[in-house]
């Protein structure tokens, strides 16, 4: 049973003039506790993420860097078969970037989450979660990895001292052995079934899968994705059953402590 | 008369697989003491980044951000019309993807210099000058700035008490005006005629113009191009007629002190 | 006075998961009868390239090659300072592309209309107008290029003998000489309004400026942009008012004639 | 035992201002039948592509679509996990951007071919191989593909009627399937080790695999890639050997047939 819960989204995921999803993301900041914010590969442009690091800071929500592929066109949600060294240049990259639009606006880092594609293939791939988890701890030994509490990622990160934050997906199915069902489009799920999902995982710690199984499932954060359809509606239903049940929103630092 | 400059080069250039001019960035960097290093809009890509930053460290050379302007095929030598606002935030991107590649070998950033046709604007646009410099006060007020002594972020720079250095091109050619003309190809000038030109620079503090003219120049570091042809000769009759008139090659800081 | 004209729109400018406007090209595609489809610079990518020129195919609607400047941030409507030569060769590549779908579709390229600020440059560049028509008279002499009255494009091309269509911006302002004032935001203009500026263009031949003079202005066709927020309710009320004054819509072959 | 063979090669694929490999093209295009052109996604620009369709088109070499994956970086050599519609729609695109330079030049589109990684996905996915030959069909049924006899490419080309021309490696390895083993970068192989490696198997129709063995090989055209290093001593060495056997260089319509 937990008490206390941090909620991430993917924010910043516009380019150029072009939006994705139903939902403004000014709207989705005063609903979060920690903000994933895109560094230009897969979506994000240098004006969107210096406005989206100072929305965060406004709102007192936890800024993280949210390195993908480099893939505008398929949203960071295509594998591209780079070596573990390179795609972890373009992680650094990435957070670079993002840290200095951070420092611009007198923020600092609280936590790097990759995106999309790159996530899952971090969560199985033992090379990458470590040449990642090295450069994580010459240069920002404090910032928390978000990531599945059963992936190489989150191993390596323990294993490494790196401060470290599980996820549970309200707006993603879940397989038998406890990971996402990675899809490139989520379509526009009932908010209603995700708040109760969201309430039963953070009350007995588990979720159903896709092949009707239960799993047990420990998280300190909670995911949903502002392009998914409803995002607004998914956010909030889910804050008010959370409210409903005496579980607080609170930030990552509180929860995982450091 | 000049005692001692610093020598500054464009370095980390190439992109991918492929490589431009005909000299290696490896022997180029023993024989410099600042390093321009590309960031990835008009060339240099995350992993050449890491690499080309891991050398000059090797070498004790300074480690400066080359930002330009999003234009790879370009080369950075067309100029974009974006507002002043984005083209800074363009800058703080790259600046930031190139200092976390220091940060990741230990190093600091030792300069900031904008690349080519972005390089010929900020100096020339106040406004691009000013919200630059803005960003550098908040985030990095001990950075040199690299630019012409003429130009307007000169001036706004040591409006703001920007530490600042100014160029001196051995391979480009100078108008009546004191700046530089631009151009997207230098071709193969003559090393020899290059020293020449660079020695009298520190000796008269003049250059010869376009028209025939001298105009006066004064100046803490010399730049030249790795991607002009012949460039390891450049650099090398360039440093040796140097030292034969007893100038010093030291690093920026000790010249320009700060 | 005119009795038919013919309506393009800028249509397939989404990118990968992003859209612009609040406007949807399927239902827009049954409202005009040209549409000047992106081809993957300035917006556009492969896959809805494809599904444009099929959605154009399906609803009788010519279908028109829409390059831009290379520039996806800014949406092609920046200036990059390329050379005559090399932006019509980015143009023969953008051309190219849309007309290998069409062929695909069974579908034949109708026209060609640069975008953004490639119009714009094109317009008072007679070196571009000229490299352009050379290549138009080779590869497709039977295209038709949509531009402004009084511009080097238009001047260029009926020169060429190239055919040739004038536009009147439904959704833009116009300045003293005839030309348009470019902006990077046309924002949500008021659809009335327009409907009313567009019957007057039909009727007297005279268009409103900024300066509040009326110019003359002879045309074939319209344009409205589908980035243009209530592009939809635009194209309705333009419609509305055509049918009203008696001014058919048209395929632009019957009305420029060959 | 063959008589005569086309000799291909990947050609354009420099970037702006890049170069790849060591060999200069207009020097290569003296010494080939048939020349793969890279078409803006791994490799080439518009500019370039202009240059080496003219290039071609002088010295009668049949000019080729080069398409690959949409990446840059890493030169087409790194899977990106797209859908087998998607591949084809971005290859669609880059023939389509390249025939338009050839019927600018007065040329046709004598094949397509491939790039890289995406070549070797289409080697192996029945899928891929459909939806890209129904595109070839419809729009060019007369163009021939280039691939390796045993690939999925090649079977369902002979099925679907498209014509179809089997390729022998000179410049890679091979394995006990008879596929090429894929590699990003070739390094510098032996010039001598590679024209005896043709001759035998355009004499004996049998190639030495990494494990020893050797494969049965069938072919009517020999590729090498121009970025690997000693291009031109490989080409030139190979063409010698092979005229000391008697075995011509022709074009490919005339080995291949139609």
């Amino acid at each position: 049973m937990i008490d206390a819960v941090d909620i991430n989204c993917d924010m910043g995921e516009a380019f150029g003039r072009w939006r994705v999803g139903d939902t403004d993301d000014t709207t989705l900041m005063g609903l979060i506790s920690s903000a994933n914010i895109a560094a230009g590969f897969h979506a994000g442009d240098p004006n969107l993420m210096d406005q989206t690091v100072r929305l965060a800071t406004e709102h007192g929500v936890g800024i993280g860097a949210h390195p993908g592929y480099n893939d505008l066109q398929g949203f960071g949600r295509r594998k591209i078969a780079g070596t573990a060294k390179e795609l972890v240049n373009d992680m650094v990259y990435q957070v670079g970037a993002l840290r200095e639009f951070a420092r611009r606006h007198g923020a600092r880092l609280q936590h790097v989450k990759p995106h999309g594609a790159l996530y899952m293939e971090m969560a199985v791939d033992a090379e990458l979660s470590q040449i990642f988890m090295q450069y994580m701890r010459t240069v920002e030994p404090n910032a928390y990895i978000f990531c599945m509490g059963g992936s190489e990622t989150y191993r390596v990160a323990k294993e490494a001292g790196q401060p470290v934050v599980r996820e549970f997906y309200a707006d993603r199915d879940y397989d038998d052995t406890g990971s996402i069902v990675f899809t490139r489009d989520a379509g526009r799920p009932d908010p209603a079934a995700i708040a109760r999902k969201v309430v039963r995982a953070c009350r007995e710690g588990k979720v159903r899968t896709v092949t009707g199984s239960d799993v047990d499932i420990a998280f300190e954060s909670i995911c949903f994705h502002s392009d998914t359809l409803g995002a607004l509606d998914i956010v909030r239903q889910m804050r008010e059953a959370l409210n409903a049940e005496g579980i607080r929103i609170a930030p990552v630092s509180e929860i995982a402590g450091h």
